[in-house]
């Protein structure tokens, strides 16, 4: 029963390296999270602790995975950022991708009971995709269509709820109300119907969650000690130009 | 701030779908689980209860994507396999194996503590591959390899520690002592030595674990009533003709 | 001026080696050969010379790559069976994809004088592309296609061209007879119209050309002489079990 | 016979589309073009008309491909730069690799009785290649290692082909005679044992040729009239700034 008859097989792996000098983004995305969220009881539009959650299970991974130089997630998906010249894992696609996804997964349920208080109903489960982009525009443009995604959902699903839960709209009422509106007319309703004013919500439901290594230092620290290294969340915006004059290593050496 | 300027970053992702009329296995492994299981004190050479995470995960995945026929699991990996002709997630290759690797994950977390005394100390991570078998012999002898490979592992593993354990010798002296020995070797030193049949131990550590989808029959059952399906947990022997001849479900039809 | 600085360019190739254990086929198209024919006034529906200058490329094409078992040309394509396992080139797509598209090509330009009366008025083009069959059955079928592909297309361009070179039809004329007719319908307007049984029109033309190894026999041989092999062409309908018990060679072990 | 029934195998091809946003490049290589050159008789170390049905061919494919901003040619192989936003073809991988291929072969032997007294004996057959490139330095740095490569080439086999032609060295002898030596020793062998000062010696064999689309200005041309374009053939140093300062239009905008 020697394994060599049918070590062959071995043979039909295929080689997936990733092409050099390419930024590689690997986003997971959350399987039936809407489901998920009504079974745990999610606060809408925004459940703050759910999405620590998320941002712990980011951290998680940036820890173990030190060539990722930026995290950016919002909602119920994450995504991540591998410098240009990395070579972790060869630069093998189903290897960074499987270790990410893998990785978020499990530290999603360990974070789990240090924020929600109710128990986990099931397993969840994520989807992971990768994707490449040559230059640094492309990979700025496409956090920016993250970004941007994240405010399209957000105002319309603050306005949404307030209807829902404040003024005793249906869901359907709620919905006629606000089609084809503006963010303008957004932002107006929520001003005048409510007397919120949009842009003091909480920046982390607008902006979303930015996650950076950044040194750290500490309080009677030697002066040679550079301090250690830690994942720090932003949230802020990273379309405008302002974002990448103040975090230059992003897209230049990784730190 | 409109979504659309920079949605034309969608366009950089790639069709994966994979060849129509392949098997498709898709094969997850612990990483690093050697450490893993020094921090968590695994039992050596197996630790039934661990096994019984793995096993448990495996038929969390099985229950969740109903195209898979059947699992195997040994040591920290579990190959699934999806019959030839399904079409879930359109075959995309990312999205079947992120789907089972994030679940695989989550799962056996979840299971763990219904399973260990000892709390995880970490967030434990998998990595996935997928691998495509035109053949029906190419997908038994993908099986046998890795039920070969259990055998070869478990037989050296149950010498060594003995070696260790029992009589006292160091891991570089067991290890010696081994070298170079064939199976029957290490079947005669097992008996002489240690008074054990090699034979009657457990299956599950000499054969592995197989998932299959079974109908399951119930007391007082309605006879228009085919029974449920369940996912079974079978120790065998799946390298020989017999195994394939009382399951036949799983090349030819999805049950 | 060493070539090392910049070496590691060749980094950037990727393996494209594909998958073991299926049917390669590689179907090779004229570029724009609808204008090409008319350029070189070939003749309608067939150009029995044109024809042959595709065939006699085709067979240069198999006499070189010896592991290619079948060839099937018709009209302005040519397809090419690469046997099961075949380790030409190990299998790199790129590879065997240009060698059968570059020396169908060229063989077709150097044969173009030995039929045709007028001289190439500029260099023809093909595309080629690579598809992957698992099954017998598939390659079967996709045979089965091709050839029924000529016999929908012949039997429309012979209907066609005969009502507008004989009965004086405009092409717009022509096609609006045509338009909704059944196959049964074009037969019959072929034999009332023309008096022609379509069915004894050259098999060529009908069912294309398939290539095929095979030993051939010459006078006086020795009998411990099996023969050399030559590239025989055949007229044949492929699509039924006949052809295929003829010629077991093909699906069988390579000749 | 309707084709209805086998039309499942088109779902067998694979989509191959290229990564938006990089350089794509296609190299064509002579197939045994050693043994080629024997029989053809090509003049050692360069024959200058081979170089020339070469150069053609490369034009040829060229003004076909209008999205080819430059072409670079040496010895029996052509380079193809692609500009890194063309969407020729859906820049489907196998499309643009075959069509280059197939046209440089078809030119090649349309253009060889125009240049060469012999015939040509038998179908010459070259392979093709892509490779992606996401940066300029990379693009840059692809083109100078081809003519790094030239250079070495070239130099060498000057020195060898004196050694063997006018001092009645054999093969063997005068590759030991240069084995070991550096470019300025085969410099100062050149030039004292034969007068030869190196850089003198054509440029096209020292360079190779490289192809770039120009506006052409015509005798008695409109002031309106800006010219056609024509591919343009140079052998000049590209590995320095100073070619790259002369035409920015091949890493810009397309002409």
């Amino acid at each position: 029963m020697a394994c060599s008859r049918y070590e062959y097989v071995k043979g039909y792996e295929q080689d997936d390296r990733i092409l050099p000098n390419v930024w590689i983004v690997i986003r997971i995305d959350g399987k039936k999270f809407h489901k998920f969220a009504n079974t745990h009881k999610f606060e809408k539009p925004n459940d703050e602790n759910a999405l620590h959650v998320m941002n712990v299970a980011g951290i998680g991974v940036m820890q173990e995975f030190r060539d990722i130089v930026l995290g950016y997630g919002q909602s119920d998906e994450y995504s991540f950022v591998f410098r240009k010249d990395t070579d972790a894992f060869k630069r093998r696609a189903a290897k960074l991708l499987t270790y990410v996804t893998s990785l978020f997964s499990t530290s999603y349920v360990m974070s789990w009971p240090k924020w929600m208080q109710q128990p986990l109903a099931y397993a969840p489960c994520f989807d992971g995709r990768i994707i490449l982009y040559p230059s640094d525009e492309n990979l700025r443009d496409y956090l920016s269509w993250r970004q941007a995604d994240v405010h399209v959902n957000n105002l319309y699903n603050t306005a949404f709820w307030k209807l829902v839960l404040e003024s005793g709209l249906s869901n359907q009422q709620a919905e006629q109300r606000l089609r084809g509106t503006l963010s303008a007319d957004k932002n107006e309703l929520l001003y005048q119907q409510f007397g919120i004013n949009y842009n003091n919500m909480p920046a982390m439901y607008r902006k979303g969650t930015i996650l950076l290594r950044k040194r750290v230092l500490q309080f009677g620290q030697d002066e040679q000690d550079k301090g250690r290294q830690a994942i720090v969340p932003l949230h802020e915006d990273l379309i405008g130009a302002e974002f990448w004059r103040k975090h230059p290593e992003i897209l230049g050496k990784y730190v």
